[in-house]
């Protein structure tokens, strides 16, 4: 039987570290490091930090293995991504494969939580009907809240409820009905546009939780260009961006 | 200036605490602990181990004071909310200055994260309107994580919005419009009882993280009395129950 560990490491800053996961990494026998292609790997320096400075020795043996990429040929999105995960799947059962034959304990280190817009479960699934797996999943802080703590805000007005959607989502469906407080994620950059800025506030934070972090905030109506101004300068400084936002709806 | 710290510690697992929040919680010059009144401190028993087992030398000095009580006569249960909270702040306000005067590090612990359904940053923002206050929010793991770890799910299927709302909600208005996948906390329990049962699979923990975690999941129709059974046990076992669950709508 082989332990699959899923842990989450938290939104970009090392002290996100739940001990949990601290635990959680120090006991696998390998760790996996799926490498995404040359400037997509996000996780590179983190990576490094963690293992170095918060798990014992510097952590257990690391095992980096390259991953397919998406076939833009296949023209729906979803049956895109199944097909990708599909052989991202074949790689990973390689990679453990090669690492522990059939027996030993695995980790993956996942960007924030495991459960929140990541594929890394939807993957290990598919292994294990290959493969004898016991899954493990440890969460991890997210972006959302690294999001919320930053600005020091609730994500809910009281006891009323949040949406989480998909920056894809908001621009091609606009304003959910009958929602107040809509957190965004994975936005390629501005799908708020598609929203009648006088009626909302924001609250928008880039690189939430890492050194880096911007934050701004305020009636969408102001801070609508001054985000998106900020937001390409800070892509082309660093090269990348990662950003993530709490839209509200004000009571009309 | 008084800095003051909410800290996220999770959702009952100790080994929840980021290494962030326990940083935080060794600066304090003290921890405040919020009296609820009998039986309803569950925060009691975490909060001793935390202390004795995961900060330095048992923690900074703590300071537990009584908090008082919602006046059931208010009709209105927002207004009723409110009101409790401003009475709640006026005691934060009284025990931060008899600790610490005008200067020094404060900080509460507050179960699971301080943004997600919790009244903490509502009444620091009350404080704030009296005192000379700097807000520090330290995220922590959500019961909402715990549940979804402890099943091995994603929280969203494939790029697709979730919804986090209350049992209340849920019970006085049914499922939410183009819904997908809703997340329930603060359920006084089976609100779920008002969904067409055939329509939905659920994902039920009591005590998501702790040591006594109950797990269930199936479809709706199939689980729904067990879940209740399971629930009113537990309660009259434990003497009080925290449960969390994901409902998804199958697709029709």
């Amino acid at each position: 039987m082989i332990d699959l560990l899923l842990v989450g490491i938290g939104a970009g800053n090392p002290k996100h570290l739940t001990l949990e996961a601290i635990e959680a990494l120090n006991s696998a026998d390998v760790i996996l490091i799926p490498r995404k292609g040359p400037g997509k790997d996000d996780l590179a320096e983190l990576r490094r930090v963690i293992c170095r400075d918060y798990l014992t020795n510097g952590g257990p043996p690391q095992h980096e293995f390259d991953l397919p990429v998406r076939d833009p040929a296949t023209p729906d999105y979803v049956q895109r991504v199944n097909d990708w995960h599909d052989a991202i799947a074949t790689a990973w059962q390689d990679a453990i494969t090669s690492q522990v034959g059939s027996s030993g304990r695995v980790a993956f280190l996942v960007w924030g939580d495991p459960s929140l817009y990541d594929s890394t479960l939807r993957i290990a699934e598919r292994v294990q009907s290959k493969l004898a797996l016991r899954l493990t999943v440890i969460p991890g802080i997210t972006s959302v809240q690294a999001l919320t703590a930053g600005h020091t805000i609730p994500l809910n007005t009281l006891a009323a409820p949040v949406t989480i959607t998909t920056g894809r989502k908001l621009r091609d469906f606009g304003w959910p009905p009958e929602t107040q407080t809509l957190v965004v994620m994975l936005d390629a950059g501005g799908a708020f546009e598609v929203l009648a800025k006088d009626d909302y506030d924001i609250w928008w934070s880039a690189f939430a939780g890492m050194p880096q972090e911007i934050r701004i905030a305020g009636p969408l109506s102001e801070v609508q260009d001054h985000i998106l101004e900020t937001r390409a300068k800070a892509r082309a400084d660093h090269g990348w961006i990662m950003d993530v936002y709490l839209i509200r709806k004000r009571d009309t």
